[in-house]
């Protein structure tokens, strides 16, 4: 099983993969988080922003005495307000083992041995990437676009996020290719999740790597979009179901897709099924409406999806049509 | 076998106890540092400085792939320019590991399982010290005292060190406690040595502890002082090995203590040899000439132990005399 995405989202999506006790998970992360601890350290040592891929690895590790401890020591971040403050010690960790054994990659997986990690976290690019988006309504002219850069300033924006793009520091080589491990993990996946997640900054970025497009259609997986609960603050603030996956059309046209799972707390109207269900299809998917979000939730932007309730999705859209 | 000392000279004879292959190493290590990273952690997050405890890890770390691994990372430092620049990753897994966990004790006992370790360390007592000396030679009148504070402080002054008093920074509890797992370690040792290292700053402040002398002269073991090779630069910068006896007897005329190791290297004079024997016996010790240096040192300063001779020198006197 192969999930796509980054942050909080993926977190969730990770439990919800655990609980399907499925032999190989491999998380594929976003890395173009500018932000934070992530942000500072990868500008200090020139690394791949460890912060969305250290969640992972906290979402997968063992849920033994021992191993919970490392988990719980990954993500705890130090307090105060000296040099230390606010970094993650597991992204300090990732950092100095990325400096010892000379890649990310070797890094991650000697914490996942470490924590006796449910499966494999690996970067989507074996690169930092960086984001531009493309905004409206940050001018007097309503219509006008400007483009707003970085992860952090993409996310929080006060205007429309009407488009991103992703590149590299190394202009030659202008669409990053995907990390090799990404792609083994696609094509030997049976189940593909993509989402959910911040849409422009850790959904779609991934489809902005071509690579991975060609990966997900190639493969055999049964292949599952998760779109976020609404109504959510942040990049798509006021985003309707429909505008999620029309942004994703409109990032990856080339994109395919079985099924886009859409919570049915937003008690759609048949009318409003119908365009969804239209949306979709320009993916080639089938929107499937299923109670997938935590019961507890109702503050506005804190809803989280439900583990349990998304791995109950997930094993029966695996298992195919009653 | 319990080795009190600190940084690089108790690196040392870690190296040569595991070559004894006794069933339980005990490092007990000075927590007076307050340079480089050790001290800048000391300072942020208010904890026992973790950088003399990491190497002592470092030393005990098991030599297979993955354990070799841990002990280089943990030994690494970031370089460059940043925040992060100088800190060992050890020190910041033991800090993060600390705050997780509830105390620092714990902490290392987790990283001496992740790196299979061949003992355990503890800090000698269960809170940071200062340090604060007596100075000769800082002013005009040659004859003055200066006091000088501070471990980088102490080791580094131009002047010469008549004496140093260890202090914590609870003023109720002048004479700082042991760690009772100190204490036990020394109780239960068939083998305790004390030293090599920087002697005002490594050496005598476990000797200041009250509670260690007490265990040590109370203790079935056989107890060991490993001497400083001379010449030697730094805080001892020209002290004889009978000077080192001397200070040591100084700061702690209760200690008692069966053998004394010099090296050989010096080539003393018959006259010398009786000059340190007389010394030693203020300890009620022997002194013991034996060649424990690493054959290819020979730069002023750069002499360390040989773990192997020192090993042999070990057996040898645990055996007794032939």
């Amino acid at each position: 099983m192969a999930c796509l995405g980054g942050g909080h989202g993926l977190y969730q999506t990770l439990l919800a993969a655990r609980e399907l006790e499925v032999e190989d998970i491999c998380a594929i992360v976003t890395v173009a988080d500018d932000g934070g601890s992530s942000g500072r350290l990868r500008k200090e040592l020139d690394i791949i922003p460890p912060g969305d891929l250290r969640m992972a690895l906290a979402a997968l590790a063992g849920r033994d005495g021992e191993c919970a401890q490392w988990a719980h020591t990954l993500q705890h971040r130090f307090g105060g307000s000296g040099a230390l403050a606010g970094h993650a010690v597991g992204n300090l960790l990732i950092a100095g083992l990325t400096e010892v054994l000379g890649d990310m990659q070797s890094a991650l997986d000697a914490v996942a041995r470490l924590t006796s990690s449910a499966g494999r976290v690996v970067p989507v690019v074996n690169q930092p990437l960086d984001i531009e988006a493309q905004v409206r309504g940050l001018d007097e002219d309503p219509a006008a676009l400007r483009s707003v850069r970085g992860q952090v300033a993409v996310a929080t924006t006060p205007g429309q996020v009407e488009s991103v793009r992703i590149f590299t520091g190394n202009t030659a080589e202008p669409e990053p290719p995907a990390h090799r491990a990404a792609v083994e993990a696609l094509l030997g996946a049976e189940l593909i999740t993509l989402g959910p997640g911040s849409w422009f900054t850790s959904v779609i970025p991934h489809v902005l790597v071509p690579d991975i497009v060609q990966a997900i259609n190639a493969s055999q997986a049964l292949r599952v979009v998760v779109l976020n609960l609404t109504p959510e603050l942040g990049e798509t603030r006021g985003f309707s179901a429909e505008r999620h996956i029309q942004v994703l059309v409109q990032h990856a046209p080339q994109l395919r897709v079985d099924y886009i799972v859409v919570d049915t707390g937003s008690n759609f109207s048949p009318r409003e099924r119908e365009v969804i269900q239209r949306a979709s299809s320009s993916l080639g998917a089938q929107a499937v409406f299923m109670d997938v979000a935590e019961s507890s939730s109702g503050q506005l932007g804190a809803s989280v999806h439900d583990p349990h309730k998304l791995a109950a999705a997930f094993a029966q859209l695996y298992a195919g049509p009653a």
